[in-house]
């Protein structure tokens, strides 16, 4: 396992193929994990097109998963828990999961701009009841527009929540100023994940009344040094 | 009723009395309401020691509704439906009533930054329900660092998210561009209090581990015109 790699899972859809590109032009190794390995490697394929040298492959997602110390979760909600279901076996104490599934009312056949409950109160708390032991989930990334993330000649602009256990929520937070635009954000415990996801589907109503399709995104005001 | 006054009911506290004193800076009139005639008096006196010249009165909560188009409901939570209750008697057809409670759980005797669950959602919906008919509750404000509405020096620096029905809405919305610093955004239907509110519990405990005892606030990046 390459200390400095990256793994994300469901690396073909647009938001983690976005953060794939980020992570690629920042210079860390990139491991994009898919159901299937060869949607996987197209979507690397991808990445080193617009990333000439990125250390970036595809995997299939069990795979994936045992290349990295942080993987992220990048799927839609309703495949969230099957997919950390099927890589339980792969994964092992020291690594972290990071959520970024949104309970969207998409998942049951409502609009986006709603959400379920979530018996646990978050995706992130859901996939934390799930994971391996030593295995801690930090909930981030969720505001992030994938159009913002993919559009590489432009910053983001968005602060990310990012809520967990403190020693794994710190390494996430190095994470974001990979990116740049991005700024971490200390979110406190996982239960606040509530809140980040929330606010995507409130998000995606801003877009849609706004007419903003590459992505509205939030900034907190008031924070010490800025 | 002075098309053009504001009433404010719990604007003796601090965040209801930081916006009497920002909306009576911007020349409108405002009616502080309290539960007793000579407490709303006395934060009356204050804004008028602040704004030398301000058109500003205190009455009790019942005479303060009867007394603007606008009426805003600055008490804590679980005073919010029993606040409601005593004066729909008072309210009329055509009125709008601004939510700005938010069900932080130390309505229950827990902490500021978690929430307690409200049957209807939020407390603005909690309020829609008890509302007299023709009367349109709208959320607002619910973000807004008490402590930089009072600080007249400086801008608020927070955006507002404003939701309920569309006319009602644009009408608190109006409201907004009356503080420096502050700036409305279209929320959308009601439910989104939801969120809005959750964001308050959330930058309660921004406020709390980046030790920011004036207060953080929002913005939204990537709107059209900014």
């Amino acid at each position: 396992m390459d200390e400095n790699a990256i793994a994300i899972l469901g690396g073909t859809g647009d938001q983690g193929l976005g953060l794939a590109l980020r992570f690629a032009v920042a210079g860390r190794p990139v491991v994009i994990g898919s159901r299937k390995a060869e949607r996987a490697v197209e979507a690397a394929e991808k990445v080193r097109a617009s990333v000439p040298g990125a250390a970036i492959e595809g995997l299939e997602n069990g795979a994936a998963a045992e290349r990295a110390p942080i993987v992220i979760l990048s799927v839609p909600f309703e495949h969230c828990a099957p997919t950390l279901k099927g890589i339980q076996p792969r994964l092992r104490a020291g690594q972290i999961l990071v959520s970024m599934g949104v309970p969207l009312a998409t998942a049951i056949g409502d609009g986006a701009t709603r959400l379920v409950g979530v018996w646990q109160g978050s995706c992130a708390e859901l996939l934390a009841g799930l994971a391996p032991d030593g295995v801690e989930v930090v909930s981030a990334f969720q505001n992030v527009s994938a159009h913002r993330l993919q559009h590489l000649g432009a910053e983001v602009e968005c602060d990310v929540l990012v809520s967990g256990p403190a020693p794994a929520r710190r390494r996430v937070m190095a994470l974001c100023s990979l990116v740049p635009g991005l700024r971490a954000v200390d979110g406190g415990p996982l239960a606040n994940a509530r809140i980040a996801e929330a606010v995507t589907a409130l998000l995606i109503g801003l877009n849609a009344r706004y007419k903003v399709p590459e992505g509205i995104g939030i900034r907190f005001t008031g924070l010490p040094g800025t």
